[in-house]
C-alpha cells in the first residue's frame, strides 16, 4: 500500500496573539508555515521552523492574502501580478528561516481564500504556478486533484509537483466540494480517522448527502487549531498503525 | 587607485505612493532596496530587482523596522530576537526577488534608524551580526568605519565582510559624526561630487566646523531621493571619470 | 439658478508618502479626507482638517477599505458587519479632528472601489446607510444619483440626505457609467470646464459615444491629485464666475 | 467611606485572535477599551461597546502606540505631535461606537509602554494632555498619583479630571514603581482581594520588600486576561461586600 503524508497548519501566532499550540507538531510529517501576511510574523516563524526542525517534520510556506484581520479569509481582487509577487515575497521569507536552520522547504499550500481563488481563476493559478516556476521549481504544490482544479491542470501543465490533498475534518458534498459550516463543530476523533483511513485504502470519502465518492490524496490534512486537536491526530496515528498505514514526508514517497 | 563603489537606497515606493525614480537607477554600481517593513512592497521589489539587473548595478537589502508610516525612522524598542528574525524574514524575503532574476545578493545596509540602533547598542549589532552569520555570511555590511561603531567591530569579529560608507551629501561634525538638518537643503552636484572625491583621493572630508577629518570609505552614498539627484549623481561621475577614479561594485574590488 | 458644490479628495499622504498638494485646498467648497485605512494617518488628518478650516472649505470624509496598499481600489469580501463597524471607526475618526478645530462634519463620501461596492450590493449598502443612520443621520452621502443605484435608493428610503455627485473629469457611457481608462490621461481644463458648465446649466453630459446624457449634479468632483489640478480647478471657478454659477458649501443650499 | 472604581481593559481581540473572554464585563465598573491601534479592531470595538452597555460598565479608551505586533507594549520614539495625532484619532474612532450606543465616553487610560511615557517624558505628558483638553475636557485620565508622575501634574495644572489607579495585582517596589515579572505569574484570589481592601481602607500596598507604602486609589485595575481572572474579580467583589466597600463608576463619586 502507497504511503499518506499528514500535513497540518502552524506558525498562526502574532505578537501577543496565541494560536494553536506547539505540541500539535509531534504528529504531522509536514506543517504549512503561516508568511506574515494572513498570520505568523518573523518570531513566529523563527520559532516555528525551529520546532519543525526538532520534530523531524517537512516545512512548506502557507502563504495569504495580505490581511492579518481578515486571516486570509476575505478575498482580495488582486491583479495576477500582485499575487505573483506576494507569494515570491512571503516563500522567500520563509525559506529564509529554513536556510539559518538548514533546512529544504518543501511544499507551497495556498492559505484560506487563496486556496479557492487559485483552484477557480485562471490568472491566480497562472500566478502561483509561475511564481512557483520561477523561484522553485522542485517545490510540490498542495491542491485538491479535482475535475476543473485550475491550478492542478496548470501546475501539472509546467510541470510542477502537483500533491492530492484531502481535508479529512470537513464535509464534503456529492460533487467534492466542501461544505463549510457556519458554527465550528467538534469531530470525532474516531469519525475522523475512518474517514481518512477510507480515503487512503480505498480512496472514497462520505458525504453530506450519505454517499460515498471517489477521491484521492497524496496527503491529508486536519485542522490543529480544533481544541481537540491533539486526540483527532493521535487517534489517526493509532488507527493508522494498526491499518498498517505508513506516514512519510512527500519527498520520501513521491517523485 | 582604489576602485570605488556608489550605492543608492531605491524601491522605497508602496502601493500608489511613489518615492524616487527608476531614472536614478542608472548611475550607482549597488542599490539598497526597501523590503516592505519601512518601505517597498512586493510588486516594488519585483519591479527594481528587474530594473537592478537590467542597469547591471549589484543588489543589496535595505531592512528597516517595521514601521511604514514612520519609514523606519522612529526608534522602536524591539528585543534582539525581534529584531535578528526581522532582519532575516526581510533579506529573505528580498533575496526571493534575486533568484528568480538569477542574481545573487551582494550586500545588507540597515536603513534609518536601524543603522544607528546597530552601530550604538551592543544586542542590535550581535543581532545583525548573527543575522548574516546565520544566513549567508558572504553578504557585505554597509556601515561606517568608526572608532566605537559596534556593528563594524562585532562584524569584524565575527569574519564579516564589513564595508566601510560615506555618505557624501550628509554633513559630518568634527567627530565624524552625521549632523542631520531639520529642513531638507538642497546640495550643489559640483560640491557633492569635490567632497567625493576628497574622500576617495585624499581620505578626507570637511566639517560643519570648517576642518577636514579623515575618514574611509570603500562606497559612497548619495540621496536618491533628492530632487536634483541626478544631477548629483552624474556630477559624480563625470568628475570621478575625469579624476581617473573607477567606480566598480563591491564584489569587483573587495574581498 | 442653483448654487453647486464643488468636492475634491485630499489628505492622502501618508507617513514620509506624498500625494497631492496643500494647495488645491483653495479651490473646492467641500472636501473629501481620507480616514486612514486607504490613505491618510493621524498626522495628516490633523494637518489637513486644520487647513481646510483655514480655507473655510466644508469638511466630509472619505471612508475607504483597510487596504493601504491597493489605495482602497481592490475590492475585499468583507461582511456588511465589518464594512458597517469600519465606517463608524474611520468616520469617528476623523469627525475627532473636527471636534478639535470646533467644526462640524458635513457629508461621507465612499472612496474607490467601496464608491461603486456600496452602489451594486445591498448588503453593503444598507451597512452605510445604517453607518450613517446610527452615527449621525444628518450627515450628506455623496453618489451618482442614477438609476439602481442602491445606496441612492436605500439612503432615501431611510430618509438620509442623499447628494448627486458628477465627475467632469471622467468619461460616461451612454448609460451613465463611467469609462476607466487604463492610463491616466490628463484632461484639458477648459474641456473639463465647459462640461461642468453643461452640468450644471442643461443637466447634461456628453459620452464616449459622442451623445449627451441627462444628468444630475448637486455637487461635481474633479481629480485633485492630477498634475494639472489646479489648472483645472481654477478654470472650473473662473467659468463658472463668468456664467453666473454660484458654488456654496452643500449645507448653504440643500435641505 | 469613599466609593470606588474597579477598570478592567477590555476588547483586545483582533480578527481571528481572541484576547480574554466576555465573561469578564459582568465585574467591574468600567472598562478601557482598546482603539485599534496596539489591539482591538472596529467589529471588536462594535461588540465590546455594546457588551459593556448591556452589563451598564463604564466606557474609557484605551489608546496605544500603532504597534499590533508589539501589543503596544515596544516604545516608539514619535514626536508629540505624532502622539497627540493619534490619541484623537483612536478616541474619536471608540467614541464613534459610544455615540451609535447612545453613550458617553467616561474616561482615557493609555495603554501599555504609552502609560509609561507620559508619566516621564514631559513633551508626551503635554501631548496627552493636548489631546484630552482639545477633545473633551470633561474625561476623566487614569495614572498613577504618584511624585513625578508628569501627567498627574500637567493634567491637574490644565484642571483635566485626574484619577488615580493602583494596579492590585502587581507588585509594587518601596519606591512606589511597579516590578515587572518576566514570567506571569497567578495571583492567588483571595490575596489581590486583601490587597484590594488595604488600598481603599488603609491606603496602603505591600511591596516586594516586604513593606507597606502609601497609595492612593480612585480606582484599581486587575488583569482581566489573566487565566482566573473571573475567580479574582469575583473575589474581589465578595470581599468588598463583606467590607462594605461600594463599587461605583468613576463618574458617580468623582467631580
Amino acid at each position: 500500500m502507497r504511503k499518506i503524508d499528514i500535513n497540518l497548519d502552524a506558525g498562526e501566532s502574532f505578537g501577543a496573539y496565541q494560536l494553536g499550540s506547539d505540541e500539535v507538531m509531534k504528529y504531522p510529517t509536514s506543517v504549512n508555515l503561516a508568511c506574515g501576511f494572513h498570520a505568523g510574523d518573523p518570531v513566529v516563524m523563527a520559532h516555528t521552523v525551529k520546532l519543525a526542525k526538532e520534530c523531524n517534520v517537512a516545512v512548506g510556506a502557507h502563504p495569504g492574502l495580505p490581511d492579518l484581520r481578515g486571516f486570509g479569509r476575505r478575498e482580495i481582487k488582486m491583479t495576477p501580478e500582485e499575487l505573483k509577487a506576494d507569494l515570491i515575497y512571503q516563500i522567500g521569507a520563509l525559506d529564509a528561516f529554513l536556510r539559518v536552520n538548514g533546512l529544504q522547504m518543501q511544499h507551497v499550500k495556498p492559505h484560506g481564500i487563496l486556496y479557492r481563488m487559485v483552484s477557480i481563476n485562471e490568472e491566480y493559478a497562472e500566478a502561483l504556478v509561475e511564481a512557483i516556476s520561477d523561484y522553485n521549481p522542485g517545490l510540490y504544490i498542495l491542491t485538491e486533484k479535482k475535475e476543473g482544479n485550475l491550478v492542478w491542470e496548470k501546475g501539472k501543465g509546467a510541470g510542477l509537483r502537483m500533491v492530492a490533498e484531502v481535508l479529512v475534518d470537513l464535509n464534503y458534498d456529492a460533487q467534492g466540494n466542501w461544505v463549510i459550516e457556519r458554527e465550528k463543530k467538534l469531530w470525532d476523533p474516531q469519525r475522523v480517522a475512518d474517514r481518512a483511513i477510507a480515503v487512503v485504502k480505498e480512496g472514497k470519502i462520505d458525504t453530506v448527502e450519505g454517499k460515498l465518492i471517489s477521491i484521492e490524496a497524496d496527503t491529508i490534512c486536519c485542522h490543529g487549531d480544533a481544541p481537540n486537536a491533539i486526540d483527532v491526530l493521535k487517534k489517526i496515528r493509532e488507527e493508522f498503525d494498526k491499518q498498517g498505514i505508513t506516514v512519510a514526508k512527500l519527498g520520501d514517497f513521491l517523485v
